[in-house]
């Protein structure tokens, strides 16, 4: 069972997940990171961390190590790691690298990919989040899934190729529909009108498609073949060369879909 | 004060406005479709309903008529309709059609249009939705508020320009959105998970979206300016390009709104 753990990395993801593990009942040991300050901040809000910028955990109790850096730099920050000599596991969080990145750090790897969008400010219930682990040894990948229990239910092995993926559909689901979002959010403010004003439409949007599948939910002028409206709208967004592009693609893409 | 409204129309606004009017204790005197079929079984579903596929209401007792067919042909069937010699007053409830394509309907015309994506089989809860009305009598006006406020108490007057803007903003927010969970769940189901999985990811970004803003809420590859993810995500949806081109302009976009 793993109960001590070491948070590699001070940024969004430590932030919640550490406060996460703390709640359930395990113990945070140390916060890295290469800026001390920031270590420091993160430790101080945790019981008993004490942060460092150095990447010797020779002396460390940690059972884990949470790999939280940038996607880039898993493999480097990995390698430069000094782990106890009684052996420990190391995990990376992130949806996009593969479990290789972590080949050469120890024998005792794997994955721990909280499916979720971080942001400072907004406090996030990891009891309603995906957690997608991965090992390639059994007891790792039993000890994983027991931690992530502790914090959620919906618990989900899958494999690097299957997490590529997945990856692929967040950025579709979340950060390509903030976009959108985004988008909407400006046409309404630069017209005098709240954002607020769309909120139940989107709540209702989302509901449909866990209800009945986005595929079967399409509405608007794109599924309608609605090419009058369609005009008009790009009407409307003259001056806004990206926006015109994407509502274009975007419509296309919705009608081609119906077509297929 | 309305009290007996007609549904022209038989699609799924009216099916779902008409009940929500019944609720709300209105009477619908009559369901017109030009196919009968449609106009019956509609009109079946409400208490007193008789279904019609004749435009002529010469002897109704309707105070209004509320328009509920393609935007296409909103002016067309506006015309068409034989009015109440004792007057009545006629909205269309259309995101995009203007005022103005009611302006030979009669004296007494406006808009009343719920901001909702209205699907069969998914019933709507009319109090959690924006209601836009709008006409040039302050009279109609009152008269269309009040009947709003018995369905939501966020009902909005807006005029022709700033609810063709919000149409605009509805199709990023709502349809674009959908279409963005629509590739997910591609990418998902195609590789043997289910888009359920999402689920958390996509409500906590939407949740995120209203409480912070959209603008200010935005993570992933794009935002972050990490080409080799966008890289790999790229080669991942190989054979699809479509939602390659997708998949990079919206990414230019976000990264762009970072720069401005």
């Amino acid at each position: 069972m793993i109960q001590n753990v070491t948070l590699v990395g001070a940024g969004n993801v430590a932030w919640h997940l550490g406060a996460a593990l703390e709640d359930a009942g395990l113990v945070v040991d140390v916060v890295y990171s290469r800026n001390y300050s920031n270590a420091k901040a993160l430790a101080e809000r945790l019981y008993d961390a004490v942060p460092t910028d150095s990447l010797d955990f020779s002396e460390s109790k940690s059972e884990l190590f949470i790999l939280m850096v940038s996607d880039n730099v898993v493999q480097q920050v990995a390698e430069e790691m000094t782990l106890p000599s009684s052996g420990a596991i190391v995990v990376h969080t992130s949806g996009a690298v593969p479990l290789e990145a972590l080949a050469n750090a120890g024998l005792y790897v794997g994955v721990f990919y909280p499916l979720q969008t971080f942001s400072k400010g907004k406090k996030v219930d990891f009891s309603k989040i995906s957690i997608c682990i991965d090992s390639k040894s059994e007891r790792i990948l039993d000890m994983l899934a027991e931690m992530a229990y502790k914090l959620s239910k919906k618990v989900y092995h899958l494999n690097s190729e299957e997490r590529r993926k997945l990856h692929v559909a967040a950025v579709f689901a979340c950060n390509f529909t903030n976009h959108m979002m985004t988008i909407a959010q400006e046409v309404m403010e630069s017209n005098g009108m709240h954002f607020e004003m769309l909120e139940p439409l989107v709540r209702e949007t989302v509901d449909k498609a866990f209800a009945i599948g986005p595929d079967k939910s399409q509405t608007g002028p794109a599924i309608r073949g609605d090419s009058k409206t369609i005009g008009k709208h790009l009407e409307e967004l003259d001056g806004k060369a990206r926006y015109q592009e994407i509502y274009k693609l975007v419509s296309e893409s919705i009608a081609g879909i119906e077509k297929e």
